[in-house]
């Protein structure tokens, strides 16, 4: 289909171009091209946008970006060079790209106002966090955003109406060296991002946050980090535990009710048709968006996959465009391509 | 359906009462109910086994029993005693329990040759293990086995051509710190479980366990502790990394390879049709084994589930007893209630 | 769910009581109970609705009913006996009662305008017609309303905005001794009612009636009455006979897309999960209705079976509810029950 | 996957060629190229094997053969000529080629004298009939095959332990006039196929057929003519029916123990992997057989959807081989591609 939008798409700063290109050594078999594609925001990914019929790009920071800084100030200074960076270049291309906000997580108050400055001042589309904040004196420790004081800034995120990507990063510190360092394959899209992420947000769920913050909508990548294939049993035993535990005090509803409210799943990375009519069972066709994860993934991989496998047109219009036109109020899109 | 085999199926020791009514409190409505479950291995279960047409329990210990203490001896010494009072109880009902070994998993050796006397003198039918063992002067560490120095112990099972059930424990240690103390109702089977397990087995995937053990039979509760969900995905990124990384020095087969000879997955705790029938399509009806996960769940749930669940009837049969039939030689095995 | 709407509900008229209890003795278990359910537009029903959680029914005529009539006269008259029961006795309970029209089918500028009839007079919600009209001197006959000759009947459902419900009938005449007196026990909801209606409706889908009535609306019972499964395939050949063959010029659009704008289809005496998830990947949530076809079904087996049927919480407000409020512009619609 | 097993793979006479040619131009894009590949029993079928992994292909006459011709003696010496040019043709390539018998269907004793004939002496893996025999003096009758008079026929596939494939032919007679004619985008593979054999095979499951013949073994093509959709429906009404009426005098099984017992699926002309997962739920993996319906279908459609389709390596190499090899016994068979 043409028009399709796409919000799990990473861009790198050009000046980490020597680091970029290290990184890319762990999984790309070329990392000059890696390297070209992840720091254009320009030609290369309108080419492969016209090409394969994605309408709309929402860019965000290349994970683990500003997570991974254990300075609160760099990491905040970075964020804010990132936020001005990407701004100027979907300017360029309003009708093509768009963007998530990087935020420094060491500060609730000041994650939410570089996030009101970005939603405002740059028009960007919500916030994309690559799980838990490092921090610590040696950067051993990991900030998490599913307790009261991160309310004021989950606050924000529904005043501003826009939505947060729950996004992975690699595991670091202590855990790292207790779990995966020996099973070093494990880590990033085969497992380790799937349980920092579900992690994250069960715990945003049993915490309450999604209570005391009944509008927020938090997205999570990768067809939902393993989530939607345990409904059934999370919600037999998330409901056994208010009947004998204390769990109802703070997490009043039913992980369905949370799913068919607060929360959203994307394509990215996971281009199994399986999983998604499972998705579609579980998850719901209103609540699941495409998006290809690039360039990490290809535009032909995801696009392809996505434009031939089996459903209705009715949900593949859903998934691929209408359902982010309705979560990020694009009312006025009007696809190029289409 | 009659004749049911069942797979997951706990018991504790009597004479730990107190500790298992305390623990009980964590999680059962009725803790007086369940500690009298729990200890029973007798009429309360041939009962419900009679009403629900289950024809053969394995029994195994509670978790996270022997893998829960982290001095070695102590350890040794537990599983020893907790062998010989199963395999006495079991006698007592040769066509309707059996039993799975308890093991300290301290020393592989030692491990090799508790199983090895438990199969041979004993006649059990493998071994279930509790995740890793903990370790360490404080129970802070944690043993994998998942290196080569296990491999004395994995040549052992395949030599006595008998699986071992990886089940899931609670986190410990600076783990438990680290992620799980501050979102505690993720704790056990709503999340942590099958973090601890997919780790653990997929560590066992990519350290080449299963190529330098290729007979070796390992299976995993609640359909998969969420594996086959990623099935896609892992299998498009272990392949990838066979590319440009050395993943396939040591893991030299595909995941849905492992999954087809060397992986099992069992119902128990996990009565959702439709992710039964993802995994079907995704790991096959040929490795997939009905269990109930007693006292936890009831048997109740389980078989009214399954015996009411839409499949064909030849895939009935195979999950409900042929394949457990066909893994564990029971071939004489003679349901008395079909 | 609570305020479940449900459309496949059949009424008899009274008068006729000895021919229902007579027609009862083909299926049914008790034909005193089944004569008094179906003629009953009053507490029965509602008793069943409330305890079940169903807030609207929309009451229809049983089949074959007019349609079995041959004689064009008595067919009319008969259903215009008909819309005038039912009207009346849906106004004693507006809220919980609405009807659709039931049409004879001999000649489409009568049935237009008795359907306008209805609808502007009565209020009522659209036409349920089982399948061909019955016709000829001997009743050998069958009239499809899949020619151009009834594009005044389907313009005239489009120009009150309101939808068709192609409900099956027995066979009848030449076709029911050549095929059906034989092999008996596949009359009715075994196999005929879907060879019947998903033929009529392929042959409005081919003969063009949908593109020369774009807006039109056509409700399937029994989850499609075969067609979703055979999706795949019956577009393969749409596409293939519109290349080399004239197929194109009837039939502008793809099998799917009539699918996702001119059809709906029930769940009415289907109540299998499997082919509920199925159709929610071939057809769309979004197109699926909850119905029940009571008396031949049960309140009890409809609604419990839909209440766990495992989807999202959002798939079954729309299916059980908010697709129907759509459909029949029923924004207005408050269930008492909800 | 290599080795593939195929059995629903058409041939014609040479002698035809005319007629053949004529027919092709009734859905093939390319008529003269159609016309080459059916008659071709060698090069072209071996080098698209070749290609696409098919080992071995069970060549049948092409539909609707000799279940067209009304005339017995002709429909005999028809059949009789058509076995003995395959056998022929087969012997050429015994390890690439084998073959089910034509068989004259006006009379039970003689089409179980040439299937012995075709099976002791050709070494025929079984018959495919093309549904009813068209017979009477102007062709307008149909010979089903699901009363006692043909108990003779199936005793005799079940003594010879070869199974039956019924395949679809189009609608003839009174039929065609009466349903098809004004319908015509709809014969064949979009519905009338499905039509016909699905009555066919439900009269035989109804009638008694396979209570008396409990070991005869039918196959049916793309993915079973619509009959797994409604599994859940005519499972329920069967047994309702079973209750009240008589049909469990006749048929004392339930039809999930027919198609666990009885019936096949092949995925001929149905390669939708949404459909497959779908009957792999519904009749088990077990009972569904690899096929392409060559030359109606190409083997690159066919095979690339299967060797790509997301399932269990099992369940692949089942369905691709294992279940045919089963069924025909081929326990000697070595593909020479694998």
């Amino acid at each position: 289909m043409l028009g399709k939008i796409a919000l799990e798409e990473a861009f790198a700063l050009p000046r980490f171009h020597e680091k970029t290109k290290w990184w890319a050594g762990m999984f790309a078999t070329d990392t000059d091209k890696h390297t070209a594609e992840i720091n254009d925001v320009g030609p290369i990914r309108l080419d492969f946008a016209e090409r394969h019929g994605v309408g709309l790009q929402i860019l965000s920071y290349t994970a683990p970006g500003v997570q991974d800084i254990w300075d609160a100030k760099d990491a905040q200074a970075l964020a804010v060079e990132i936020n001005d960076y990407i701004a100027e270049k979907v300017k360029a291309h309003p009708d093509r790209f768009a963007a998530f906000a990087t935020l420094s997580m060491h500060d609730p108050q000041e994650a939410a106002a570089e996030l009101r400055r970005c939603v405002t001042q740059h028009g960007f589309l919500g916030a994309l966090v690559n799980d838990t904040q490092r921090a610590g004196v040696d950067g051993d420790d990991m900030i998490f955003y599913d307790n009261e004081k991160w309310d004021v800034f989950w606050a924000t995120c529904t005043e501003l109406d826009v939505p947060l990507y729950l996004h992975p990063r690699n595991p670091t510190g202590t855990i790292y060296e207790k779990l995966w360092a020996d099973r070093k394959w494990l880590i990033g899209p085969p497992l380790s991002f799937a349980h920092g992420v579900s992690l994250h947000v069960l715990g945003m769920v049993t915490n309450g946050v999604f209570d005391r913050n009944p509008k927020l909508q938090v997205i999570l990548g990768h067809l939902g980090e393993h989530i939607p294939f345990d409904m059934w049993r999370i919600n037999h035993w998330f409901e056994d535990r208010k009947k004998v535990l204390g769990l109802g005090e703070t997490c009043k509803r039913t992980i369905r009710e949370y799913f068919a409210e607060n929360l959203w799943i994307t394509t990215s990375g996971h281009f199994s048709t399986t999983t998604l009519h499972f998705c579609m069972a579980e998850v719901g066709a209103d609540r699941i968006l495409f998006s290809i994860d690039y360039p990490f993934e290809t535009f032909g991989d995801a696009c392809e996959w996505f434009d031939s496998a089996e459903m209705s047109n009715t949900d593949r219009l859903k998934i691929g465009r209408e359902n982010a036109k309705k979560l990020f109020k694009l009312g006025a899109y009007k696809d190029s391509t289409a």
